[in-house]
């Protein structure tokens, strides 16, 4: 509790000097300021999200650190490109578990460093202290976008199309497969799958698309279904999914019919940073043109309707029961 | 590790709408979005910072959570405040500890809300989620202030005056009387202290001020000497400070008469949420003008000089000697 230390090994400031100020921001002075100062660009808009993820909850305490930044920024990339934006800036809250070092530390601000450039992002500053317990790491995303073109997730109408992007269900297979291996998928299967897991890819090339042809969007970290439920509850809307049309990978698929309760876990699991959006009928046609450059698929998969809830129909049109739509995170886990 | 949960108490989708949403501001959406959008005014620069406060570290685990979110949410304010600017925009990212329950989730939200109301503050989201330790609560906070206004640390230069306000080391001995009260202090003395340490009281009323005449500013939550050593190092200078200069309270005053060893504690023990900031000698009439409108007070308590380091000389002109000049959050505590 505050009481004064001795013994401490290497200061927080000395800590960020080190390691997070070769790759801060401009307005961030290094990180040597209690702030750092953005200058908004003319006619744009910010986007800001916070999305942390804590040890034992959403990464495993020896899950390689750089990953585990990766993680961290990406999990708040994926809700920026969901609404449209381009990322511009983060900033870090570091909580160190009880068993950090200066090692972890460093491969953690490599990790962090590396996507930073790969995104084109700058650091604004943070902080980094002691959790007490295991370590906790709360990013703030900043993005832009041109005024007036932000994506909410409450603006889906009836007769409009959904269309998700890549393939669903990994995150959560990659989890299990984390856990014990899928012995009916092959070394690269279960690769594919425990990398979708460790590392996010946010469809930030979807955000231009989005800002000129979505009417609502949203990332699907907590499962497809659950998080359209959202989507539907959000805009006053229903929706209806084939599951025979929702894109999966080759190694879901394999694992699904060797077992089919499978699909349950894929479509309502969680850990998918992909993105499901609607659009208008009549901007169908120029929006698939517009996804034909992008690197991934975008598949469409069912429709808005008016009403309430969400159903998904297997391949015999019978509607599928969920024992749980999504993921949530604050709730009782023992 | 993400595994399913069926007894979940009330889901982080619920328990957001239900206690944060009613203060949510305009671009969040009722917190039902990923994202919020910010629309930045016309020729002002934002101004970000983040700091988490975590149990068992920067607050007790039998705090009420009401100051316990006043606390996460000050001590960003004060950092906004010693940059200049005013508070505007906050994300929240709330970790629950293991015995959380919606009664100290209701009382945490009911003090957020009350301090977003007094300081005019809108919330944009954020996330919920558990930590699996103890409660770690981290709030990015985002400012405005005029372009070309923004008052870092880095700009002192000799010759120019030093200034802090309030008192110092309510903080540090604040949280010695919160742990046992001092037999030699009043209650009323011994409240005052432990309000101090609770629950901060950020100088927003100083931002203009220092908009205008502060050529280096910060807060001193780590201890006054720590960090005039800090704002010193970022600029390149020295500073000579006379401790019978240095404002303190009656309450401290009275424990530094009882055992002068609080006079170190009172001076590098951090929690102190005042400013300290440099003002070139020309502006001090002007200053101590402004000065005298704020509803508390601000004292000259030393000089910039070219060089390095930072001297405190006591009351027989003798240099101060330090054991160590600040508190330091990520250390080890053991």
């Amino acid at each position: 509790m505050n009481s004064r230390k001795n013994n401490y090994q290497l200061s927080e400031f000395l800590l960020i000097k080190k390691y997070f100020a070769p790759f801060a921001g401009e307005g961030a002075f290094n990180l040597s300021d209690d702030a750092a100062e953005i200058i908004p660009t003319e006619s744009m808009s910010l986007v800001i999200t916070q999305d942390a993820v804590a040890e034992g909850i959403h990464f495993f305490p020896d899950d390689p650190p750089q990953l585990i930044a990766k993680k961290a920024l990406r999990v708040n990339l994926s809700d920026l490109a969901a609404k449209g934006a381009d990322p511009k800036y983060i900033s870090l809250s570091l909580g160190l578990g009880s068993n950090w070092n200066e090692a972890w530390i460093s491969d953690f601000a490599e990790g962090l460093a590396e996507d930073c450039k790969a995104y084109g992002i700058q650091l604004t500053g943070g902080d980094t202290f002691r959790t007490g317990g295991g370590f906790v790491i709360s990013i703030t995303a900043i993005g832009e976008l041109p005024q007036g073109t932000y994506t909410s997730r409450l603006g889906a109408a009836p007769h409009e199309y959904l269309y998700v992007t890549g393939t669903v269900g990994d995150g959560a297979l990659g989890l299990m497969a984390r856990q014990a291996r899928f012995e009916g998928l092959s070394v690269g299967e279960n690769e594919f799958l425990i990398d979708r897991y460790l590392v996010p890819n946010p469809r930030i090339e979807l955000a231009n698309i989005l800002q000129c042809f979505a009417t609502a969007s949203m990332d699907i970290s907590d499962g497809l279904v659950g998080d359209l439920e959202k989507l539907c509850e959000a805009s006053g809307v229903a929706a209806e999914v084939k599951s025979s049309k929702i894109p999966l990978s080759t190694a879901v698929q394999k694992q699904i019919t060797s077992e089919s309760n499978y699909l349950q876990t894929a479509l309502t699991g969680g850990d998918d940073y992909e993105i499901l959006f609607t659009v208008k009928p009549e901007n169908c046609d120029a929006l698939e043109r517009a996804l034909s450059t992008l690197p991934f698929p975008v598949t469409q998969i069912g429709e808005i309707i008016s009403g309430q809830g969400v159903k998904v129909f297997d391949t015999d049109g019978q509607v599928i029961e969920f024992d749980q739509t999504s993921y949530d995170h604050s709730g009782e886990n023992r």
